[in-house]
């Protein structure tokens, strides 16, 4: 039996070991989306390129690989009518997600902002109090025990930091990293608690907005809040609000919302904010590792077997 | 019996814990090293201010305690000869250096230093490729695997790192953060593997310009060296060169030869370099950390007992 996706163009290498890897697969490159779209009718899968127009041009698709951890922009109500398998990319990018968390928190600890301007004017100064201080000891909450939150608290026991976190599966084992796992839905009860929290949730309806005035106002003004989620979790109006107000301490984003931040946006300037441009999942090895989980994805889908990844189309993420 | 030490003016909180601590020993604060001249007739310990002027003016003197980890600065010949015991602050600072040197680790490999620049600029860019890439499986080389190397493998270790290590004292047993440790003299051996180098050895004789042409010569070219031990451990000028040559591809220094760093070095303005100025050791917890060591060696002292932190007079460190 043969078996048709659509792919964008990886490049004659990627092409040639997928081709390699999966013979019974035939892979289809598109350009753009126009080209997927008249490719559309004929194939049983594709990577990214997901659209409702494609989706409705696709009568014989089973398959939808995406490119992304998050996937909250995926058609999905049309993906569960139709039953079509889909699966993401989460774990693909979880161990750099969790070392540029740990950049976040390590960068604010040891006062990297001050001493980069510092470092820029040439000037010798050093600032003997910093609220952060040790890590050791100090409170961080994962807000999302998933892949990318058990990878950072592994990271951050390195430290001796004490670990809580919140989880939607409260039925999986707690890893030992972790001290105390909350409900998803009990951010309110454990936000006081915390010295550091770092956003690993998924953006569903559910999720928009997570932290509002509400949620600033519970945590302690020596915090920081990291995410390298997706930017609309966050309220940015409301955390503009907190910092100004000296509510938290500081944040470290590497989503924001609006994304990408408008050049005249006021958050690019608070001296306690760090903003790294969506560069969290960036790494050498994240194509590989991509590359590595459609092969298995596409030899496991020619021989029916259940995919890796599968997204629950019911959660949404 | 009754005895006698100088100290530095600590504030009425920290001397009042030490005299309730200690009340065998009576604490003399001197305002500076004049004031400490004049005291040292009369004193059994000090605190800091060790100068040869004030050791020939104490005869008494059978304790020095220094405010530092690092103690290249102090008299040695002479407090060997009159048998002084001679105590460190190694381990007060050693879990904000371990955190600093993950910082400078951390803020290298997710490009913090292009990252920030970018923010200054309000420019929501990314890079893509970045040579260091995944911390996992990456090799660290810790030259020095005293306290502060142990903490920093541990640290990295929960990043998966590959963490190996030269100590001096190969015959102590080895941490199961690390996976191999090298003789003291074996550094040219091991410096090709490493991803990234952490010096965490003493300023010696034998450990001035430890870094030289020839390390950098036999380091890869992608990896980075950190530094937050001595400045003179490494050879500046050879350093520039190595960057110049891009025979290395970074560096991360809390310390500088010369330190301060003059305004008009031209280290400073390395876009691949982060300076910081000899910060790593700061922390709120710092003067806790000490002020806890200096009342038990103090109790100790009194009873006759052991002292804590020794330093080797004939190792000098």
């Amino acid at each position: 039996m043969s078996y048709k996706m659509i792919v964008p163009d990886l490049g004659e290498d990627t092409l040639s070991r997928l081709r390699t890897a999966v013979p019974e697969m035939t892979f289809l490159v598109a350009q753009n989306k126009e080209e997927a779209l008249t490719l559309a009718p004929e194939v049983d899968a594709i990577y990214t390129f997901c659209t409702p127009e494609l989706l409705a041009a696709a009568p014989n698709l089973k398959w939808v690989q995406a490119l992304s951890a998050g996937v909250e922009r995926y058609p999905f109500d049309e993906l569960e009518k139709r039953g079509i398998i889909f699966t993401n990319a989460s774990g693909v990018y979880g161990a750099h997600l969790a070392d540029h968390l740990m950049a976040f928190i390590l960068a604010f600890s040891r006062q990297l902002p001050v001493l980069f301007q510092a470092q820029q004017a040439h000037d010798w100064k050093s600032r003997k109090t910093y609220p952060p201080g040790d890590l050791r000891g100090q409170t961080l909450l994962i807000d999302g025990l998933g892949g990318t939150g058990q990878d950072l608290a592994q990271r951050a026991k390195g430290f001796d930091m004490r670990v809580i976190a919140t989880r939607r599966h409260l039925d999986r084992p707690k890893p030992d990293t972790v001290e105390a796992v909350y409900a998803h839905d009990q951010l309110r009860n454990v936000l006081p608690e915390a010295d550091w929290v770092a956003v690993c949730v998924p953006l569903t309806d559910e999720t928009r907005d997570r932290y509002h005035n509400a949620e600033f106002a519970l945590m302690k003004n020596t915090a920081y809040i990291t995410n390298i989620a997706r930017g609309k979790i966050i309220n940015t109006d409301a955390l503009m609000n907190a910092l100004d107000n000296k509510q938290i301490a500081g944040a470290g984003l590497d989503v924001t919302d609006p994304e990408p931040l408008p050049t005249d946006h006021p958050l690019w300037d608070y001296e306690n904010v760090i903003i790294t441009p969506h560069a969290s999942g960036h790494s050498p090895n994240a194509d590989e590792n991509i590359l590595n989980l459609i092969c298995e994805n596409a030899q496991r889908f020619v021989k029916g077997k259940p995919l890796k990844n599968q997204v629950h189309l019911n959660l949404r993420y």
